[in-house]
């Protein structure tokens, strides 16, 4: 059986540290300096990466500069074509990759070979739709607008933007990779990638995937290092012609510093579950468990589980906001679900396992903390072991804790309870973030209009938010992001509009 | 206060004959003969108009083939602009327009001049709508496909068809005319008119107000005449390029007959209302009540009404499926709204007037008989007088009796009981028309999927059946029709692919 | 090496009869009779095929009506997959169907391989492009038209017909066929084919590869037969939903006929080759060479030839008008490369094989004749020897002569000089066909205004006229038929559109 | 004769200052300071216009957030209709209103009124467009993603971004601010407008009409005032959830400062002419004057001229690249060209007025005298007076002259003879701009491909850059902006997606 940095993979590994990505090659840097990757379940080091430097940073971007012009040349179908390729090599080699997911970032076992599976039909899926994206564009007449004769015919068509930025988050290293360098390269992009210290290796074999399917050397690249050193260097480069981030409140101090350049941004959320006295509550309590602790999403395609990771997702269900006359009977169906999660090591695929990193279980236990001394409900005992937290559901939350606005991403739950449909939209559209929502309600008419009040940039109705499937838009407003995600419009986003005009000397009117 | 074939409607008139349009003049026919329109109301010859020759039709069909070719070089601002004239002069006249409109086909006398108001609406609506449609086109490339370089541009526009024959029915002459003159007149055709013999004299004055805002001569004509001298004769013309048809089996007939040309059919329907135990049963009563007898839509816009004319609508209720469990209540409601709706003259305004002819009345009485005879319950005394026709429900209809399938188009509704959702969803699919339908129902998941197991062209969930908006697609399935409509689809209807390809020497890639 | 009829293909033979295809299951006629397929080179039979019954034909009806339903429940994806799998099928057995057509209809050999090949492209493209067409409607709300609230939303979405009847020609069998099945399935259609005589026993191999995929029984269907007993039987009937049609005159007379469906229609044409004195005459000898006797596009992928089957196509070069000052030089280019073109057996891979049937080649030789007494200038002595007739080129050709309105469809190619553009474009407009054409000049101003002023569904500029890549729009205008095709058109036309209308009890505006 | 600052205007004065505007009233700072305006003919001081303080800045922004909630739940119909009443009295004011330009910034006097009547004309169509667009969202079903049945049904719509900062440039105060106004009030935005000084007054003159025309109040809001104080105050203003800039290099400073909001910057140009040996030199010598110096628009329209202002253009030719073998004739033709341009003063319609400023006028000589020292051949001797100066045209410039690269913004044209048509696509993809260029040439192929090779937003064949007609698509490329503009481009930019997704409990197919 497979294992990580071994087989096609061992030319990714220096001696014990994974090489970065420059130019078509697996290299070692410069700076003779390594980051150590923390195993979050054995708080141990796991493996090593290089520690680029900004003259690393640097000569990566201009091969990506070149690279790209000569992608730009390549017909639609061959980029599809290799794209597919690289989906193919991905799912083939899912078991090592899924390996580095487990000692990375403590995802259940099976989640992580999800991940990667599904990573590779989100690869396909985007190669066909920017196939239609790039190739078509609009023809424009000038007799549209008052005083023109038709002596004008503009040609658009949507072009590469250049180099793009990508920096995905820990909790998906290798799917929000893909949904990012998918679209970039079957839009004429060249790619530099910038993953997640956490995921990095995991990051690194998935690069491997592509670089084995034959692209172009130059055209993907993946460096490796610490944020002081090289973060604030990529995010400002001039040779960057935009950033796709995916991650938290970095991403706020990004946008402020990065130059005129195309931004999507997708950042934290606080995710509202609001719940009315009509809902189906068997299907409330079965959404808040899945939302808030452990999504395992089930398909026909055997594989295709989606972990949520202990809490660790931006679109995590975050607050619940339940009408007090139905809420003791949810807070008694959702106890009773958490005490049949199994909690322990992802190896064993446990529901529960253990957040990313001690300062992350700090932060978490600082706000469970604070709820306790407020006076929150407890419905478990809070525990923790390392980085290991029991699930924990807080009812009785009030808007002067904490818990109320700040996300935990950890498996704790907040329950307010509220009096009026009012009071929950209220609620929810005083966060600062606006990512997701939902509303659990029978009624067509309630659903709709409550919907439409949310401020937040997509609102599921009777189910826990979600951000696929991966072809429907997905995005965030207020501090939850910029830029609209989703196939199609990542695909969009990653070009940019040129336009021919032609101009005849006299009118001409086509069947004219 | 204007009156009909008076002031600057003068010269449509010929004696006592309303002249026909061609060329860009009125003229009267070299037939000698005229047609005589009888008032529903008094059944009294009311107005009468020419009854044109063959070669006066082949004439028409020249001249609208030359003015097609000048208007195609027309831009497309200035057929906006013109358009928008048009739209102004018409509800400019909308008081003698609306007289014709009561007298021909004792349409209420609010609802007849709201019918020429929103005429207006929608052609201004149309040419803003058509000035985009057709000044933008695709521009396509050849390496999106296998095996291709980038060395083909497609550039694909939409052209006009040339000349299209619009056919509107009696009910809404001036309305579902300009419905059909408008997506004609910007996507660059022209244009030959045949309105309903009832509804003729109002068509004229419309068509009136089309000459006075300056269209070129000869772009729009309007003939009239006995179906047996010039029906098929129009409608199997070889100049002939589009058939733009609304009104009943006689569409069938047409498409057996037509060439190879785009036929839009909007024909009979069948809407069935379905009614579930959780719906709001005042809404539904409501519904039914408008929907089935009188529907009185009132917007912001004052003159904004829209009449059902007596049941006479393609998408009035025709039949009521409902829950047993709550048909008691239901049709409770509904005989005591019905109790109060005015019956009597147009020039009363009142809700319910008579029917278009003396044979529409009889072909009404004939179902009612059936039913009748059938052991149907008669929840009013079945009364007639003349063409007028009292409102009747009928309850506990079965499926063995005529008006459980058949169209009334009159003031008569069937009420069928149902036991379960999936007997009215089967009675509704097991009409061979499908045009519309509506549910009422609170629940989400109810509503959703009985509109997608409802095989009708448009459902609507808790509201009665309805053509508008008019941007809105309108669509019927089945015998109900062919070709959708709504603003956009009928200025897509009425146009034709056109495509340039620019082959290149070489490859070229926008930015490469 | 595998042959027609047996290995995987055993099946679908009968003794010497090729079976039909209906409900899953390969089967002889009750008939028992059969249609003889000749071979054109040889004139011996070579196939023979079942002659159904009408009353078969319905049976195949009733299934086709059933699969569809259940057709029309699985999810996209899915669809998508078996279209996939039987791509790859079809390419995989691309041998003994390629076999089929050079007996049946004399294509040579390798253009035969790559008719198979090409249509396994064409259909797993549009298994992509039919998941982004049917998984993407409309979403309209109420307030855009004067005087109403945002009350209703509208859902409108692409639902299937039903079932589709497919009938493509005998010039490209297999690819011509897929073109309509590919978008037919994919939209959630059922398929009933028939193919050409001349080419059927190819398409019945082509059949079962879909069948070998997995499709569901019924879903596809396949009748041969003749076309006196099921010809009209088939394009009348009742259960048929759409019919789409590729090949001659015949397709005027089933549009006449049909019911309420829609056509998609690709009739002949007479594609004019404008000639100016600007362009670049070497590029315009290769072109008329290749489009009006024996195209043969190369591109990258190996195989990917396609072959004008001794001047057969539709799109072929059918009529050569050109500026008299470059003329004697083009003429003169053109005799040179045809007196290299190899003429002789499809088995042998020829430039030029023989025409389709006698009767073609009996037909050409009457243009040939007429030309001949009216004094045309044979630039090549005519030759033929049974089915096989010689390229010819007929230079000073007047449109007194028949072959200057009339196709030829076989290697003859008429050129008429002309003095000036307009004359040029007035010989194209004046025909009653209106296919496609092309116009060579450098001249950016008078390439598009040219383009602009020919009446047909396409024009190329600088390159001979064609149908693909296949996502390109292609249509013909007037006599040359109805609807538009290319893989987005199709299977567009093969949906109709449904909508369904959330009515709310008050306005509700997203965000508001 | 209607005067600024008087009738209908009088209360947007207070005494010598004009006031600004905000919550729906036109107030006067309580900083008690002015900002003089002075006239580039005079040199004196013409107008004073309020220096709004930071304190009125955060009043102004939070009544606009407050007026953009009610604003957005505006029924679309409505928010066009009074943007139709906006434009008709813009229109009618346009005398008072051309005034201002012609004293602020020295527009010669037709082209000021042209000005502003295109402005009306750019506010309709934008109205008419926007009901489209907001009218229109996406339904997205989930089936089409691999492992997905259909059972959510997606609906995404275009939502307002809230407050939108406007900051149009000096060359067209109305016409530019009016781009960003109509797309904004259309998408449901409210509006806070910070005009350039100079142009100041005409500004406000034209948000007057929209007060007249009865917009809520505190949804459009203009404020003056000095740069330092209220400059990055307002950019980086958290209130402000959109800008659009169109500018110089302040753009880029923006950019680097302003949060996480959309950014739509159209920045400086140097637009390259590029001139093949085949060109039409009489239309090239036109060309160039009309887009180096005096851009005069003819249109259908009487009074829609569009003038250049002296070079003062973002797309101004602002560089020849000619073929040495026909750089002399046109050198020759241009020159006799510029001979016949009326220099002087906007009131007596000059083509050539002074330059805005006179640092303007300086910057631009210290161009000549670089261009001078460096030996470019001076086709005019070299003259100003103030800010006035002469059409200048610099031949045999070299690019390691400054003019080679840098925008004079006046009326100074630099010919650069290139040796290839590589040469010139060299120079112009070297420049750090991209914003539009231009080739001349007849050949078609030669054309496409040159346009493709060219980096820049736009490439006009055969005619001189242009922003319009409005609705066609505009960007720059590089250092020239992000973000596309036109009509539909900026409506769009100035929405977000919301998407709201209905969970079924089991798969639903329509019509299935």
């Amino acid at each position: 059986m497979a294992v990580a940095g071994t087989g096609v993979f061992a030319e990714i590994l220096d001696g014990e540290v994974y090489r970065y990505y420059a130019d078509g090659e697996w290299r070692a840097s410069a700076s003779g300096k390594s980051v150590a990757i923390v195993n979050p379940t054995t708080r141990q080091t796991q493996y090593r990466v290089q520690a680029c430097t900004q003259e690393e940073v640097n000569k990566v971007m201009e091969s990506a500069k070149v690279a790209q012009k000569a992608w730009a040349r390549t017909p639609l179908w061959k980029r599809a074509e290799l794209l597919h390729k690289a989906a193919a090599i991905l799912k083939e080699h899912k078991t090592p990759i899924a390996e580095c997911l487990v000692k990375e970032i403590a995802k259940p076992a099976k989640d992580a070979v999800s991940e990667v599976v599904r990573s590779g039909d989100l690869v396909s899926y985007t190669a066909e739709e920017g196939v239609r994206i790039l190739g078509e564009g609009k023809l424009l007449v000038s007799d549209s607008f008052p005083g023109n004769e038709r002596n004008k015919y503009c040609l658009s068509s949507k072009v590469p933007l250049g180099v793009v930025l990508a920096i995905p988050p820990f909790n998906y290293p290798v799917n929000l990779a893909v949904s990012k360098i998918g679209p970039a390269l079957i839009a004429g992009n060249s790619l530099v990638l910038k993953p997640p210290t956490q995921g990095a290796v995991a990051a690194l074999h998935m690069v491997h995937c592509f670089h084995l399917a034959g692209f172009p050397k130059g055209l993907i690249n993946c460096v490796t290092g610490k944020g002081s050193e090289i973060g604030d260097f990529l995010t400002m480069h001039p040779g960057v012609n935009c950033i796709s981030f995916t991650g938290g409140d970095t991403g706020i101090a990004i946008s402020k510093k990065a130059g005129m350049v195309p931004l999507q941004m997708e950042l934290g959320g606080k995710d509202a579950c609001i719940v009315l006295e009509d809902a189906d509550l068997d299907l409330v309590a079965a959404n808040i468990v899945k939302g808030g602790f452990s999504y395992r999403f089930y398909s026909e395609r055997a594989l295709a589980y989606l972990m949520i990771n202990s809490g660790q997702r931006c679109t995590a269900v975050k607050v619940v906001l339940i009408m007090e006359s139905v809420a003791d009977t949810v807070v008694e169906k959702v106890k009773a679900k958490l005490a049949k999660l199994k909690v322990g090591t992802p190896e064993d695929d446990s529901d529960i396992t253990p957040v990313v990193t001690e300062s992350s279980a700090n932060f978490i236990e600082g706000l469970v903390m604070d709820a306790k001394e407020k006076g929150a409900t407890f419905c478990q005992e809070y525990r923790r072991e390392g980085n290991l937290i029991w699930p924990l559901l807080l009812d009785h939350v009030r808007p002067d804790m904490r818990i109320a606005w700040e996300e935990p991403f950890g498996p704790v739950l907040p329950v307010i309870r509220i009096n009026s449909v009012e009071e929950g939209i209220h609620h929810c559209n005083a966060s600062n973030f606006g990512l997701q929502g939902c509303v659990f309600t029978k009624d067509i008419n309630k659903a709709i209009m409550i919907s439409d009040a949310m401020e937040t940039g997509t609102v599921q109705i009777n189910s826990a938010p979600a951000r696929g499937p991966d072809h429907f838009p997905f995005q965030g407003l207020k501090d939850s992001g910029i830029g609209s995600q989703g196939i199609t419009n990542s695909i969009n986003m990653m070009t940019k509009v040129k336009s021919t005009v032609i101009n005849l000397p006299s009118p001409s009117y086509t069947m004219g």
